[in-house]
């Protein structure tokens, strides 16, 4: 039985998916996002870690994805895969769950 | 742990979604916006701070929305996510969930 | 706070939309349109206020709307938006939920 | 508050839709449409007394409809809006819910 | 109120349905179809006695049928509406319920 | 009432379908195909027997499928209808529902 | 009865499907990926064994998939059909449940 040995570098994310870092979940006053309860379990902050080629489209080019490493994001809580590595949490989410860059 | 701290100019919508501030809901009388209770409960007031660059469509080129900084409309109330900048109250909403522009 | 006072000639539909104001429903019998119970709860009577500009197309568009300023139309009741401005009843719906012009 | 006084001419459907009267339900013998039970429940015969314009392609055209006014047709029986004028039952229903022309 | 009176030839399908004939459910043993149960209610023989024009595709052309008057065909038994012609049975039912030709 | 005398060659599936033979499940050990508890369930054995045209695309072409004659395939157990022809077991499948050839 | 002897080389998935042997699911500590309970149920690790054709686009060309043989892949647990050859797991999946490629 191989022993399957990773880190976050050997994650490549495939189609209009992204590798996100996730921030903790923290209220923020001072200008901050302070999350109202309903936000605060519909949305996350996390931080891209890398980026999916794109979708394929009909004659087989891939539709560009508009967040790139490094960015700030905030993206639908519920809606992609979480994985954790060492003690950090990661999430593989689709591009179309991010809704905003926050940086 | 790096801090995240955020203001309004931070928030960059993506795809076809328009980031609202959220009028107070109140009731008007002389010839305001009086809303019937089911009404108050499907459609809320807000004003329009940044704009997402619109759905891509195929050819790679974003579809255009049709509301600008600074407009105020009408919206459907359940549709985007809330969002809390310090004491105000912010909505990440579609462009498709905007009913109209109301000045 | 910034008090918002609208009036009829304020609200803009977008995309798809018809602004209408609400006929009273009454039981008309002289060749005037009875509605059987199911119809009464189903389809309503209003006259066209203003109208959006029709959904953008891939080539960006509008898709016109069939319906113009000042027709009186039968349309599906629980489809659009109520709005009340002072004492009259508003509703915006979609184009498609506008199922005939009845005068 | 005006009052609407309409009759069967003045009633335009839109876009795919079909404006028909209603036959009364009766059970036909000698070589009639006897509908068993279960049909008798899902579909129901009408005269056409208008036809809407049909559906707006892409490019702005209208897809014809392939029945006429006068056509006898057989549609299904829940898909449409139930219209009362004077005593005589008529419905509105899209073009998709007709199944077939029986004269 | 004009008495309906129809008989086969005067029942024309639109779009892409198909009038069948239905043949009684028999079992039969020697190389004849000897439904299981389950098929038994899932699935049904009958003949073709008219075809609809075929859906119309966009550009108003009609896609055509694959079955013609006269075929002896297996479909999903509860896919269509039925209809009785004196003391048979027909259906109306679409293209796509029709799952092979079995003469 | 004519008697309906069908054996395999008759019957010629429609658009995407494939009429397969029905392997008898069992449980394989060297090398053969054991499948899980779930996977019994899930998918089952057979044999091509005929194939049909496959599906009309929007310019009339038929879209080939990938199965031919004589090939052993693996389907999803419950996708298609059984048919009984004396003493054995045959389906009608779509080809979206066979996962692989397994020969 | 012809008795059906399988082995890896002989399932040649079809359309956008991909067949993985699948990794025994293990918590990896030191940088291995360690899922929380949450991922555990949603998400495997598997090596692909064989690729299919792809999905054919309108014009009969397939669209090609971005996995190759050898790849070691995280995928969506519960999307494909399991297939056990001798002692070892195998699952036959579509390509677009597969989230990333992890080596």
């Amino acid at each position: 039985m191989s022993t399957l040995t990773l880190n976050v570098s050997t994650v490549s994310p495939l189609g209009d998916r992204v590798f996100l870092k996730v921030n903790r979940a923290e209220e923020k006053t001072a200008g901050g996002i302070l999350m109202p309860d309903t936000a605060q379990e519909k949305s996350q902050v996390g931080k891209v870690v890398s980026v999916g080629p794109g979708l394929r489209s009909g004659n087989g080019s891939y539709a560009p994805i508009d967040v790139q490493v490094g960015d700030q994001v905030l993206y639908a809580k519920y809606s992609g895969t979480d994985i954790k590595l060492g003690n950090e949490d990661y999430v593989l989410t689709k591009a179309q769950d991010i809704l905003a860059i926050v940086t």
